[in-house]
């Protein structure tokens, strides 16, 4: 027999720069259905791009035989403010200013809408279904185009006072006239040295100070795969490039084990596929900066949720909250 | 009419590394008894020392007609851990090793007891009685012989896994060989700066290197009281050890911010009697690190309660809960 509570549906929505993501969810976390045509930049006009999302959310609910099951719709976006329920002036879309997405988007759909950012949505991800199912404290890095995190502290998401807690991308690693200028307009954040273009430049600059052979010398726009597959190989530029990626991260990762103490760091996203080569300095980093109290005790785990399926599923959780 | 719960009255004790204070507290923060007689390095056995404080308790309750009252006893004390009730390896205690504070304490007084460490204490009294009333989101951040914080978010202090969250005073401020010493056994920690012994570092430091007039020159075991003495004086060496100070504090702050974007961050010790000396360069820091979206939203304040005050309330409070 089937109860009310296991027929109850949600959706989970990832709004990113370039596409968007839209699933239906059912209790368990598995993903009935799904649709990635949404092309974000394609859309001018927010309203349009809400009318877009709804259009495929029903057409979804339609397919499942989910009509009048909906609880609710969760959504992960950049700049997404959980307090508010707003969009605000998220650099990589192509809206301005403060968009009332919850608002809009619930009036549409005729049900609640929740939001928060790609990072707190993924953090409630991986403490429903993945790496991080269970514990009560623990941070989520993610690494892309940007570096984001979500913060859980005894079982709840960190949001702050103002809903924008949780910017460990742009705690500052290197200090004064040194550092790399960051999109956040501060300098020597970790994001400009740990994300995928934080990646690039690294080796853009080891490129040119070490004469080392590399099959990277001459690559356009390198990525943190091409050094992957590089180091695979032996290539010692690029083994020197995760050294120094994965050095600085475990530096900063030891600083937030000193802020809540976690029982793990879940590192999420593309930096990660790199196994090892990028885990195995992150690690000797994080021994190495944290007083004898916390040694051995954080846990340094990657995700193991498929990257668009956790996108998804965390974004779904919101709307069974 | 007075009710049960008015009755009810609880303990609160500050273990410090010279000395231990000891009060009676009220369900309204009224200290209706204290005793700041118990020299904490003139006990060289554990057991004795928890005798000489449940001896003066005892004393103090009877002294208030108490009997009877008393629901629980509340203890800052430094490395205490509040999940398993212990100090551990305090390196300014005479003890050694892991001490069972909590369960020995209570076998002798009869009563629950319960610890966590100094900054944690203060928290919870900045929380109930102080600056941060009121406040869900907030960190106090003590500046003292060490560099302590406790951290409180969605109205809980923050713990961790393990009980040892909130060592903010180790973040590391200074990378690579040029950092400091800490007591911590680490290098480059913000404690090493901005702490009691830290001022005087910089003191000393900026004597050497600029040849100015100043009161301050040939004084030994330079405070941060003389630093401030002589800057109201318009001594410059003064001013700049302030401005040293405050703007390294500040850009630690304004990482702080960007992982738990607090309401407040409340300065707490003997630094803090300086006043704009030292809160004007920690105020512009903040101001200069933070991304637009924090900017003017964490208040920097500093604490109104008097520091032996905030101990006992604070120590106090955890008995409440």
């Amino acid at each position: 027999m089937t109860t009310e509570t296991e027929k109850n549906l949600v959706v989970g929505i990832d709004v990113g720069g370039t596409g968007t993501k839209i699933g239906i969810v059912d209790a368990n976390g598995e993903i009935l259905a799904r649709d990635e045509s949404i092309a974000t930049p394609q859309y001018s006009d927010f309203n349009d791009f809400v009318d877009a999302m709804n259009g495929v959310v029903q057409r979804l609910v339609k397919e499942v035989g989910a009509e009048g099951r909906i609880r609710g719709i969760g959504i992960g976006a950049p700049n997404a403010n959980y307090y508010a329920g707003t969009i605000e002036n998220a650099p990589n879309l192509p809206w301005k200013g403060v968009l009332e997405l919850c608002k809009v988007f619930s009036e549409k759909a005729g049900v609640p809408v929740f939001a928060t950012n790609d990072a707190n949505a993924a953090a409630i991800g991986e403490m429903k279904y993945g790496a991080a199912k269970g514990m009560k404290n623990f941070i989520v890095i993610t690494l892309g185009t940007g570096v984001g995190s979500g913060i859980v502290i005894n079982g709840q998401l960190v949001y702050g006072c103002d809903g924008f807690a949780g910017e460990l991308g742009h705690v500052t690693m290197v200090r004064g006239k040194e550092g790399r200028k960051c999109g956040c307009g501060q300098t020597g954040c970790l994001e400009a040295y740990c994300s995928a273009t934080g990646v690039a430049r690294t080796a853009k600059e080891i490129l040119k100070k070490d004469k080392t052979p590399s099959t990277l010398r001459g690559m356009k726009n390198i990525t943190s795969k091409d050094v992957f597959l590089a180091a695979k190989k032996g290539d010692k530029i690029a083994k020197e490039i995760f050294k120094q990626t994965g050095t600085m991260l475990g530096e900063a990762l030891a600083d937030f084990i000193k802020f809540s103490s976690p029982e793990a760091i879940v590192l999420f996203g593309g930096l990660t596929k790199s196994g090892k080569y990028i885990l195995d300095p992150v690690k000797k980093a994080v021994d190495k900066n944290v007083m004898p109290i916390f040694k051995g005790k954080a846990q340094i785990l990657i995700s193991q949720l498929k990257d668009s399926d956790a996108a998804i599923l965390g974004a779904s959780a919101l709307a069974w909250e």
